[in-house]
């Protein structure tokens, strides 16, 4: 299946996902009761490190967990791992088959730590070391670059949050919600293929998001890099105002998302200064006065910790568009394969 | 004081912090082992961030104890920080100002958990909300680009993972070599001059290290945004591969730190495969057959471990010569001051 059906399968990807994995989710968030653990350690690689990011944050935010991001290093080739006492360690992964992220889990599993893997193949190496098995449903994805198996991460994510809440109605209602959003976004794409084709001179970017929207900009900026070749950098913009906000010159392309929420007056700050000093800015927003020279609209009313999910859509059809502008050819970046195994 | 007087200042910097800082930071080995933590939590900005990442892999490799690095906005916007027990939690900041770093250690220490500040200003707010405080005797900092606090720091984390250590006369051997090896980088920078030199008109590039090195990459590439203006995005070798190499296309320019150890060999075979991809390597390294279109030299028989401080000297070096190659002044970077406050 080619990148722009896949990118287009994400409403029935993500309401599948609401239906089917709601029970199995309740059945892990009940196990992850009976074990006693201070901080939750993932080990991920890629756009599954993206999950990661928003794990961080609504994880953090909501159930008040403190997440970290594991080193995979620490595990294989210094061979003295850290000592995972209180943790609970899950692992992120589309195929399960990353030999770091295995010795990652193995090496919990040796110290009786409990484990949970969240992937798009209960049959793999991953899910076999792991006590529980998040199994994501999204279907085989057969484009290089990951789009709908990244929304099911993230939905899989926001759904374990969830389950663990105090506040099970209206965060259902919340979660019912994201698909017609993810529809929304890609029904009315043009100002999207538009502000893309606005840019497809440039060959470097900073993408800028904060809190939830951090692992938007990550997971934006990486799929600009495997796709369009575009040296897109991203940023928390606290960190990019601690120095590389010097690379601000006139023209300098910033791509940002900055969505309703407890974040949003900084970042609308921020994109008005940026602005004045020169920068172009393309930002994705669904706020209709946000600073920006191309602003493409989000949908109103989504729930600020979901955001993330139609945002990134946007984003996918932002690099899409971008990359087909610049004359190269979605469905085949230069030198990747579908799996990627490092040590 | 200029910037090039304060990478020159290094070895004298390192020497004295190995002198007078041992007696305290033994004590706050000591104190620190009446505490039961289990995993630390490090909430750190821009340059001490890079600090942080360094002491994941130190303090995870040689103490087997788990860091986290933290996200600081769910202390202060988010209003729902997440539950500390069983961690330590560490501030890392130059100045000890910027208010999100305060958010977390104070609502640290409101959780009773125990907090240390590694800072330059022992009299900062940061220094005051923590129960234990290393100051680094830097000397003022006066450049805007952080150097000699950074590898301050790097010798404060690792002096503290000596401290806790269970072999502390050959660590003390290995630390007590560090001024002389980043006495040598300095001395012998023509290499690291004509590198720079032979490349000063890229905009891009990619700066790839991995394990130790992960710091030095995004340390190195922090500089490079600050002072050179240049688009250099780190890596660790790792995530490279998984997705960012479809960058590499003839002449694209790849930074790279490959020093002997568990990962030099990982780090040889993807730079051979990069130069046969076109890329253009620049890497710093002590192995004299790195494959490299431009290949700086590190003294030989660093240990490990240590081998981030000599290596980011080089860093700073190049950057330095890549600035002034450009035309730009290393003493006034754009748009920056030398302390940032982000909320």
């Amino acid at each position: 299946m080619s990148l722009w059906e896949e990118i287009h399968q994400q409403p029935e990807v993500l309401s599948r996902i609401l239906e089917s994995n709601r029970a199995s989710i309740d059945y892990i968030a009940g196990r992850l009761r009976d074990h006693a653990f201070s901080y939750v350690l993932i080990a991920a690689r890629g756009t599954s490190d993206n999950a990661a990011r928003y794990a961080q944050y609504v994880w953090g935010s909501r159930n008040q967990l403190p997440v970290a991001l594991a080193a995979p290093s620490l595990f294989g080739p210094y061979q003295s791992p850290p000592q995972l006492d209180h943790s609970l360690v899950v692992g992120i992964s589309q195929s399960g088959e990353s030999p770091d992220l295995l010795a990652v889990l193995s090496e919990a599993r040796r110290q009786g730590r409990p484990t949970l893997a969240i992937t798009n193949h209960a049959g793999s190496p991953l899910a076999a070391v792991s006590d529980l098995v998040l199994e994501l449903h999204a279907g085989p994805e057969g484009a290089v670059a990951a789009t709908k198996t990244y929304t099911a991460q993230l939905m899989a994510v926001a759904m374990l949050s969830a389950a663990m809440d105090q506040d099970p109605v209206l965060t259902s209602e919340e979660l019912a919600a994201v698909p017609a959003n993810v529809d929304t976004v890609l029904a009315g794409s043009e100002p999207i293929a538009s502000a893309a084709a606005a840019v497809a001179d440039v060959d470097r970017a900073a993408v800028l998001g904060r809190g939830y929207h951090q692992a938007t900009a990550f997971e934006w900026a990486l799929k600009l890099q495997e796709l369009a070749y575009l040296v897109a950098q991203p940023y928390s913009t606290a960190d990019f105002q601690h120095g590389p906000v010097a690379l601000v010159e006139p023209g300098f392309p910033i791509l940002a998302i900055a969505t309703e929420g407890a974040l949003y007056g900084d970042l609308e700050l921020l994109l008005g200064d940026l602005r004045r000093r020169g920068a172009e800015v393309i930002a994705l927003s669904d706020h209709p006065q946000c600073p920006a020279d191309h602003l493409m609209g989000l949908p109103v009313g989504m729930a600020e910790w979901l955001a993330p999910i139609p945002a990134i859509v946007a984003g996918q059809l932002f690099t899409y568009h971008l990359t087909v502008a610049k004359g190269l050819d979605p469905d085949h970046p230069r030198g990747l394969r579908k799996v990627t195994r490092t040590l």
